[in-house]
């Protein structure tokens, strides 16, 4: 049994997803065993309430620098015995020293095909360059701003007249989908790196 | 009836795409009425004449300079009375003065969704850095490096066993299918510009 660790800074819905995903059987033989948040005010920490999960906020403000910030989280991770670190939404660039402490098992999911649109405005940057086809990727962490392996990339026509609310809403419904299917794929030892690229062994 | 230059450095498969679009009515009241190369073996320049279209070969080390080189083809291209510049795989970069001579007229193919993957590399690019969507992309020409108005973009999934080969192979397919569809919209006059964002306006 794969044990989860979410880490979330806001509305947790990608949690949410995986959760379900979990509960229905989309993936087996795992389990999110904690949800940690930067913010104590990150609606994640409820969502992770109503499930039972344990819970735990690392404020930024309570550590003198980053790296002791994620020395801190690498710690309680490690003796949580966290097997893949999923991150739902957190808004931190993580240190060398957390990659390296998780590598190849940390997994980030980005609104924009990566590389294009990477950083914080993915899905507003596309909309503003005027791309025809935007979409959601799913990739491991590495040193990098959103420059991890990519594991799963999906595909999605931009509407003439979306805007960023109504782009984002179709996005999102990508990333509930798409989030799952890596993290299973992850947990049956389907994925095989070779370089940068992710081969999905199906 | 607009008249269209072709522009192009090598085999031309995309000159032949328009050709045959044009000939069998998906673009109407346009016609290539001219066909550009920088290289007197391009073998574009050999289905122009089989279509009984004029060519003519710039060569760049008949003139000076880029500027030189541009500003002889604008004015030949102005004397021709051109309407739209279709570059077909024309690997030359165009100077400011040929942007803004032809602003919003000159058009362009790249073997990727921009902005990703420009350059001269785009589908080995792409697949070195393991993208698992890629695609093709018609824009209009700006003074940058691929980066014009983007026009009508398509994605493709990348195969686990791709090589460049292959992917250039679904990519071309892409292109002689993306190509023509928006020359159509051009000189049905369906593409407004607004900022960097066409809208099509079907």
């Amino acid at each position: 049994m794969k044990r989860i660790a979410v880490l979330a800074s806001g509305n947790g819905s990608n949690l949410e997803a995986i959760l379900a995903a979990i509960a229905d059987g989309r993936i087996q033989n795992a389990r999110v065993v904690l949800v940690i948040s930067d913010k104590e005010e990150a609606y994640a920490l409820v969502r992770a309430q109503k499930h039972n999960i344990p819970t735990r906020v690392f404020r930024p403000q309570d550590y003198p620098s980053r790296e002791a910030y994620d020395r801190a989280m690498i710690e309680f991770l490690q003796a949580e015995a966290i097997d893949l670190v999923v991150m739902a939404g957190f808004m931190r660039l993580v240190t060398p020293e957390f990659v390296a402490a998780f590598r190849h098992r940390i997994m980030n999911i980005h609104p924009s095909l990566l590389p294009a649109f990477p950083g914080t405005r993915g899905v507003a940057d596309a909309l503003a360059y005027g791309v025809k086809v935007t979409g959601c990727t799913v990739h491991f962490v590495d040193e990098g701003m959103d420059t991890g392996p990519i594991i799963l990339q999906e595909a999605l026509p931009v509407r003439p007249d979306d805007t960023v609310d109504s782009l984002q809403e179709r996005i999102h419904a990508l990333e509930h989908r798409l989030y799952p299917q890596a993290i299973d794929l992850w947990v049956r030892g389907k994925i095989k790196i070779r370089g940068r690229r992710c081969c999905i062994d199906e």
